[in-house]
């Protein structure tokens, strides 16, 4: 393997003087600078990244935090993030959490001691001081953690009226919400868009909280559907625990969308390979993972942000378990 | 921070002895090691991974590379990779190749000047001699890519042959195959299980190349269905184009399980949030995932490998798409 001294000899320079242009500190003539940009061509030169990152203790690395990569809803964030992390010379470490503390300040530590640049953080457990203690530069991505970290979300309350709404115009009369965990901000306010739209129209209504999992929202759909036969149509605060919904109606024999009218919210691949396919509210995930890492990019250059709330429009995407069926 | 001088000073040693105890090289008596040790203890000392890499020349990081981590088949790997890497003390970093040569080549760069230790490779570019060239240790899951690299698959052929059979015990007397991409081991070696069993029952049979994704396979399996109304059974090469299958039967008009009956081969946790639910071969994906980490482990380790192809059973798991019905 080519080293630095190959290339000082090539140029006919100190290492030292090498070093300096690769760090672009001290003084260098320009004629040497040029004789060592020339050298490190010639010899295919790859300077040493872990040499680079004891310097000046940066490493271009990323950490990724998700609850678990496995539940559908993350990968389409993951590979936002990494697409534009690779784009500027970042490499993504994945870290599943499971929301826990523990599991996160293992990552933490593991990644302060490789130096790492930043985290982007997809996941809530209660405290966040220990996050905040690392100075390293934190992204929370489609959930708010604290006003000091600059966060990117999607516009859940809005969201959620629109889905209603259209619930609402397509005739149902009795709607059931399964609302997502309280206290995960994103789930509260889509509840919070429910209720305004239950309560503008005085629409016959029920609300139960069914997690982000699809076995306990088929679990609850189905207690539901039994105590509540008229039930006719169904906001669910994520695309997996309609996917749930969808489940519990057929085993109670109910055809959607001719008896029951179902609508999610995420807009992830899943929604489209169901049958039928699930009208959902879209976020912009892949916009809003490119977002957030641009936003760490700004971060780790030491740069202002202009904003430390970003959130994006979703979009009623209207498939086929809302409408027609009659 | 805590540096390796305050930790020379508390334990009453020269710094030398301190590294030495950290890097596992060279002569320290008993007392110095324990008192090294202590010291360590008391000031909870972090040794800085990036200097450790410099001098060791490894990093703790490993590479996994698949072609796209929003495909629902690769996050449960990925998940089963991490969980494996972290409990040995590494750090995994996100690969999204999209099969493509240039994106493989651009990140073994990356990963070999940071001093990864090794790369987990679910993916299948044509030539391999850039990655043999890297010297790093490799090992292959979910398909195979060369004799010199070890391997870690699902026995393909019987898995196929079981959920064949199964259609024919259904009472299936024209079965379509969805085959997966031609040139990729595991899908060649499904068709030729379909093949066995479709030739030893003389069944009425017609196979077509869908990919492994849900748009081609919703698209080829309409065509099919418009040709030969007459197909009873489907026998998808995935789980994803078992889901394409299912929305084009829907399209049809024709009821699943009723009219006809449906498998796929993979057993994500997409097959349980279909409605019907997904009859699968389920491969142990987490043991998969896991078997590849810990072959990595034994090679960085410089230990001898007891084998290179390590293929796990699969195994049939019958949900609501194949049986009844009628």
């Amino acid at each position: 393997m080519t080293t630095i001294k190959d290339v000082a000899k090539q140029a006919n320079v100190s290492v030292a003087t090498v070093s300096r242009v690769l760090n672009q500190k001290g003084y260098v003539s320009k004629e040497s600078e040029e004789a060592v940009k020339k050298a490190i061509k010639i010899l295919n030169y790859q300077p040493n990244a872990v040499a680079r990152s004891l310097y000046h203790k940066t490493s271009g690395i990323i950490g990724l935090f998700v609850p678990d990569i496995s539940n559908p809803f993350f990968p389409e964030l993951a590979r936002a993030v990494e697409d534009a992390a690779t784009a500027e010379g970042f490499t993504v470490v994945l870290c599943n959490t499971d929301n826990k503390q523990d599991k996160e300040q293992k990552y933490i530590q593991v990644l302060q001691q490789k130096y790492a640049d930043g985290l982007i953080i997809v996941t809530g457990t209660e405290s966040v001081e220990h996050i905040l203690s690392t100075h390293i530069p934190v992204v929370a991505l489609d959930r708010y953690i604290s006003e000091d970290i600059p966060t990117v979300v999607s516009s859940n309350k809005q969201g959620a009226i629109d889905a209603t709404e259209h619930l609402v115009e397509q005739g149902c009369t009795f709607i059931a919400h399964l609302r997502g965990p309280i206290g995960v901000t994103s789930a509260d306010e889509r509840y919070e868009g429910f209720k305004q739209v239950i309560e503008k129209h005085s629409i016959a209504h029920v609300v139960i909280d069914s997690g982000f999992e699809i076995g306990q929202s088929e679990m609850a759909t189905r207690k539901l559907l039994e105590m509540y036969p008229s039930i006719d149509g169904i906001f669910a605060s994520s695309d997996v625990t309609a996917a749930g919904a969808m489940r519990a109606a057929y085993k109670c024999h109910k055809s959607i969308p001719t008896d029951i009218k179902v609508i999610g919210f995420d807009g992830i691949s899943l929604g489209e390979m169901l049958t039928p396919a699930l009208s959902t509210v879209q976020q912009p995930i892949y916009d809003m993972g490119e977002r957030a890492t641009k936003l760490l990019m700004t971060m780790i250059e030491k740069k202002e942000l202009q904003s430390y709330r970003h959130e994006f429009k979703t979009k009623l995407t209207i498939r086929e378990t809302s409408v027609g069926g009659e």
